[in-house]
C-alpha cells in the first residue's frame, strides 16, 4: 500500500528519511513512527540539531573539512604542500593526522565511503569535489595542480574498495596514488597479530 | 575517538539520530555527515517534516492510531466492541483492516515490532500503553475491561516475535489471546504456496 494513507506531514517526513543513505522505506517508516511516538521535546531536538548544524557549522568547500572560514586554515596555509592530498574517510581522521604534526600537504574529507550494498554511491560522499579538484588546478587548494593522492582509508573492505575507485580515477588523469603502509602496529605483540596483519607485514617488509 | 572533536551542533546531531531506534554509532555519524554534505533546503525540509508531523499529527491516547481526535472515533464508537483489541503493527495494518468493514472490535497501535537484533525492544514500541489498557479499564476504549487480544501482526519472524511477547503478557493477566488465521491465501494457486503456507494450510484445516 502507497503512503497515501499517512497524514501528508507523515509522508514527508518518512520521504525525508528515505533520502538518506543507507535508509531503505522500511526503516525510513521505522524512524518517522519513532518521531511520532517521541515526546514533542525530543523530537524537536532533532529538528534543532540540523537546523543548527546547517546555520553554525561550515565547511571549507576546497576540502570538506569543518571549518570556521572557507577555505579552510589548511588549504590556504602557504607552507602546507597544495600538490599532495590526503583522502580521509571523515574530519575525525583529519583530527588524528593533524595531531601528528608529521604531514604537511593538504587534505580531502570524503564524508563517509562507498558501500554500494549499504546504498552509498559515490554521489553520496564528496568524490565528485575531488575529482573537481584533479581536473582544474584553479579549484584545488591555493590553485595548485595536484600530483599525488595518499589515501588514508580505513583499512577494511568499504575503505579498499573506495581506495580502489579513486586510485582508478587519478590514473585516468595520470595522478599518483599512494596509500598508507599497512603492517604491525608499532608497540604491538607479534603473538596477537591476525593473520590479514602479518600477511601485510610480510608484504610490505623494508630493508634494514 | 569521542565525538568531543566535533563542534557542538554536530555532536548534537549525532546524537540525536543515535537515539533512533535502529541506529547505530557509526550509522548517526553516516546520517549527520549526509546533513553536513545536502544543501541547505534539503536538510531543512528534514527539519520541517519533523516540526510539522510534531505539530499537525495527533495520536490516539489509548490505541496510538493516527487521528485528529483523542479519543479517536473507533475508541470512542459506541457501537464498537471495546472488549476486544486487534494490535497491529502500523496505522496502515488499521486502515486495511477497517477497509473490509469486517471488524467491529478496537485496536492498539504498536508504531512497529520487537526486533532485539535490530535494536527494537519493547520501550521502542507502544506495548507500555497496551499493557496499561489491560492492566486498567479506566484507561482502554469507552473504559471497557479488555477480554480479548487479537493479534494482526506481519506473519514473518519480528512479528511472532511480538505476538508471543503480548500473549504472553496478556496470559498472565488472565486475558484471551488470538491470532489471525493462517492458510493459502483466496484466489490463489496451490502449486505456487510456499512450503510454510502449506504447513499452516494443514495444520489450520477446519471442517466443511
Amino acid at each position: 500500500m502507497s503512503n497515501a494513507a499517512y497524514p501528508d506531514s507523515v509522508r514527508r517526513l518518512i520521504e525525508a528519511f528515505a533520502a538518506m543513505p543507507g535508509i531503505g522505506r522500511r526503516t525510513a517508516e521505522r524512524l518517522a513512527f519513532h518521531v511520532l511516538r517521541q515526546s514533542p521535546e525530543e523530537a524537536l531536538e532533532l529538528a534543532r540539531a540540523v537546523q543548527d548544524v546547517k546555520k553554525q557549522v561550515k565547511h571549507c568547500s576546497i576540502c570538506w573539512s569543518l571549518a570556521d572560514a572557507d577555505p579552510c586554515p589548511i588549504c590556504k596555509d602557504p607552507r602546507r604542500d597544495a600538490t599532495t592530498v590526503l583522502v580521509v574517510e571523515q574530519p575525525k581522521d583529519l583530527l588524528v593526522m593533524e595531531k601528528t604534526g608529521l604531514y604537511r600537504g593538504v587534505y580531502h574529507v570524503l564524508l563517509g565511503r562507498l558501500d554500494p550494498l549499504g546504498g552509498m554511491g559515490p554521489e553520496s560522499i564528496t568524490i565528485d569535489a575531488l575529482l573537481v579538484r584533479l581536473d582544474q588546478p584553479a579549484r584545488n587548494s591555493r590553485g595548485e595542480a595536484v600530483t599525488e593522492i595518499i589515501l588514508g582509508l580505513n583499512p577494511d573492505l568499504e575503505g579498499d574498495t573506495t581506495a580502489l575507485w579513486i586510485a582508478r580515477e587519478a590514473g585516468e588523469r595520470g595522478i599518483r596514488s599512494t596509500r598508507l603502509a599497512r603492517g604491525l602496529p608499532s608497540g604491538s605483540q607479534l603473538e596477537f597479530a591476525n593473520p590479514a596483519v602479518i600477511g601485510d607485514a610480510l608484504k610490505g617488509r623494508t630493508s634494514l
